[in-house]
């Protein structure tokens, strides 16, 4: 019962069989093969228009590139206070800009765009004690297993656009936000006014694929130069682009994405109906958030479950913990076995 | 014909397997899981003593972060000028540390340790207006495809830790160097007097496994922290820790670096028995540098060879080019097939 | 009727002297001179204690350097999220400390213990994926013209080592505080918890003097190579320290900061009385909030007042404006004139 | 007998009038004063064009922000391997840019084009491994007293404005260049193509007066807000201002440096007519190397003379040391008293 991370399952039989068929053979080193540029192709068609695609290991170095690409050495961004970029990265989207991170509220983990908006104000252009905004990052699914949809991230867009700065998407499940709207890539992108994604793969069934997909291309050379100077690019590029294409081909990741927000889907339906947790709210990716007792928890442990308790600090008080309750988050993925959902909720009471 | 690069090459087939195995089951993530713990213990039975790994994606970033832990901002790095922190990495090395590189000159990409004292004598310490020495750094097997005997690493290492400042050996070719002196990997590093060691597996039957080997464990926290800021800690850890152990078990990596070396002495002769090429010195890895005339660079490279043009910027008088010469450098790696090699020899008349 | 800023004030007759006299005679370069160490020796009298000092050319690269000698490149910085450093230093402290900035609640733009206890238990000690708390930073007197008595400060520096963090005073207004309070500057800083304080001058009848003053004195040496690099070593320091030794001889400096706290209070109580206005806080340095109407903004704006409109994002409920009014700043210094302060009453009706 | 550094002098009397005169009074802070303006119209009448002027407070922090202004994160600064900027900053040009800095050869600290040319072929555009060169630096006067010409400038930025470099100009000395060559400041800046002058008048007759010349105006802005982040914006700017104003006006600071200059040329007179010691090459502006044997240093140390040692390294074999002579660096300053010059040579023998 492995509900810690998506990050905790491995590769799907598909991408494992791709990552040791691409270690044959003699390839031009650091993304000058003919995979690389095919790769590029098939996300131009992907997102039904040309992009740039830069392949790096990590999602942190995803998050970090993509904003450096667009942040001068004196400008901000701006994104949800619980964002990875914000909590979970150690600094590196400082490190890597060299600029400020700008935390800002929300219910569950969506920026609204008057609070965009507000924030923007304080900031005004051209005064040179303050820091300058220059992109707005969000992130879709949401730490918080909330999804922007189509029309929300437009509204962000607007805002962000209006005033110069750029829109960031960081993607780490964006295929799980996609298949719960059923909308196309494009419509979830820059169709919606998205102008840099982090295109998380590795934690839906690669083992390490994260990349940084350009529809903004003016930014090319300079992201190129970061990343060679961010120490992400990599010598064998095949690594990366073979897991993509292989997880990309014929729908995979699609199918993936599904299966891990079904298996969401099915532990919030047995934690509403149990007596003994309730969920925080419904999910809309592969992320649930659900309360416990305490009684509950060391229940589920010494049952072999594994999930982490989870921070309430910024929480809506409608969101947040009633009397003793604990919040823990639940993750499902790709290889998810619903018995494992069904055993754990029936620990439930 | 491919002596482009050993980066060129793929994964050995015990790799590739490895790599497609590791997909399999569920692992505690970012290293937490017991893979890890396992590689540790395997690495420092190898080296004969307790050391701590930090595995990351590129060797730029193993050298980057190696360097970052023992420099402070206010640091310099002193490594010969053609190193591969110096001239091949984009500034991640100025990028991770913050600090200055300094290059020094040295015959065939190697440091003389009088070269090390004088430069040494120019940054006096406690002088504010100077950056302060923290690390020297040195290559092993060099970019010239020299290589330094632990007598020579521990002349260096002298006076290095003579005036308080650590050593850092960039190994991205480390086990041809190994397998060349034939010597422990204890000889080589630690008890020769390096701190801490790029561990390079990557360009010899690995498609990604690179990682810092440090042997000073009061930086092991420092690592940490920075490897994360660095955007270089991998969710789904397995993907580094399967390629090494599956590259260390039974020798295998020594018979790969073995056979590489083999095939850059077999270039090597049939160069000096060759008419139409001699070589610059007599190889010691993997790497074999010739000149040629420009009308035999074209026949070659008509004929399908891959190699690449080379600086002589730097080099002694005596191992330069004559007239109307060109430097090249072949580089042999653990799939080259004897027949390539063969061939290429047979085209220089 | 200048309340605009104490920046728009020059220097008092006595530092206007000082800093002619000094400009005769040779003296050694960078701080090498006699001067510099009298002047130290002065600080470590007032302070009742060995202190180092480094003098710098603004406030911004006083705090910028006193935070970054206490954080690591993967540290935390936490204050309140008005305070200066976060607000109006266009991201310097991130540019010299190389990690990240969190800000804080707190009611007029203090920080309560229990908000500072809160913060650190999201940032776990030992957990890569996060910052690492380093340094808590307070502003006395505050960005809101109030100020931390010892025992609020003891009571945070006694949250902040207890997690092994230090703790810094950003004094840019210093001598407003202090003369307030009453106490003595060890009592203000060293005694009641500070690890290092940013020491204004400036503000206070200076033309430039800014320093940090050291009381761990195991931050020296770095603090001295940070402030070369960070571009803040003068080479004719003796325009620093003519300053300060002028501005602290005899008292000097608190008879300056008493003047302009008193102008503040003439303002205030002025405020109070009148029908036109109402002071948003009782103040206690040199700073005063008040709340008028746009009306009343227009009136004084044509009389000649200048002063800023200051944003009220994160002021409690209380504090904050009723219908239709605007908060402004309105600040004294050394050389405010009671005639100025008395017509500028008169005019709020 | 002071000859260690023009730091070692105060300020004129003119100066230091105009410094006590402006203490007085209230201005707009943060260089938003009249003054300031007034001051970029005088600069831009003595550059015969419409310049950008930014006081800052050390000629590390000119030069670092000119630096930063021109190169992009993953940029080179190229100077010579003397350069104050390579030797003396303690790494605060990497600091500010971010980027790498790359030393030049060059006789008497000055870099001819075709090393230049050589240095720009080795770092070729578009190639990611590689940082890509934004700025060449010159330093004029340079380091070791030598002069460029209008014409010599011409030819290094031809070579760097044609493959897309800026060029900046190192001028802390510039006022001794300027009156040795006897050009006009347009002549010896941007008429020869010069984007960017480091504009320094504290080692000739101020106290501190340090700023950045922009004949690139498209960099305004960026400088603006790299100051600012840099801690480099005065609150009370006219410290800056009023130091300028006087020293510009009525020619002074050209009357300054023509005596510093004399004062060298009358050291350097009485060395070449000496039994005792030897110029190194006939000085250009205010500074004279010499060789003396370790007998005239101690009898010139007794006798009360300062003045430093000089490193010889990189100096052609014709410039350099015979047996058993050390080199010392002699400056003079505006301040220099012909008898102390008298009376050193006298010493000589």
């Amino acid at each position: 019962m492995i509900f810690a991370s998506d990050n905790w399952a491995g590769a799907s039989p598909k991408v494992a069989e791709a990552l040791r068929d691409c270690c044959a053979g003699t390839r031009s080193a650091y993304g000058g093969d003919d995979d690389t540029k095919r790769l590029e192709g098939i996300l131009s068609d992907l997102f039904e228009r040309e992009v740039a695609f830069f392949a790096v290991t990590t999602g942190t170095a995803a998050n970090a590139l993509a904003l450096a690409a667009f942040t001068p050495r004196w400008g901000a961004v701006l994104s949800h206070a619980q964002a990875h970029i914000q909590v979970d990265e150690c600094g590196a989207p400082e490190f890597f800009t060299g600029a400020k991170l700008i935390g800002l509220p929300g219910a569950r983990a969506k920026i609204a765009p008057p609070t965009l908006v507000d924030a923007l104000a304080e900031l005004p252009a051209g005064v040179v004690h303050h820091v300058q905004p220059s992109i707005v990052s969000i992130t879709n699914a949401t730490e918080l297993g909330t999804v922007y949809r189509p029309d929300e991230i437009r509204a962000i867009a607007d805002v962000a656009h209006g005033r110069g700065l750029a829109l960031h998407m960081d993607g780490a499940r964006f295929s799980n936000a996609l298949v719960r709207i059923g909308c196309t890539p494009a419509d979830l992108t820059w169709k919606a006014g998205v102008d840099v994604l982090s295109f998380g793969a590795t934690k839906n069934g690669c083992l390490m694929a994260e990349g940084v997909v350009l529809f903004d291309l003016s930014k090319k050379d300079a992201l190129g130069y970061l990343r060679k100077r961010g120490a992400q690019l990599l010598s064998k590029h095949r690594i990366a682009t073979a897991q993509y294409e292989a997880w990309l081909d014929g729908g995979h990741w699609l199918a993936l994405a599904s299966h891990a927000n079904a298996m969401a889907d099915r532990l919030a339906t047995g934690i509403a109906a149990s007596s003994g947790a309730r969920i925080a709210w419904t999910p809309e990716a592969n992320e649930v958030f659900a309360f416990i007792t305490p009684e509950t928890d060391a229940r589920l442990k010494a049952a072999g479950a594994h999930y982490y308790e989870w921070s309430t600090v910024g929480l809506a008080p409608e969101d947040g913990p009633r009397d003793g309750e604990i919040m823990i988050r639940l993750i499902a993925s790709f290889a998810t076995d619903p018995a494992d959902v069904d055993r754990f909720v029936s620990l439930l009471g």
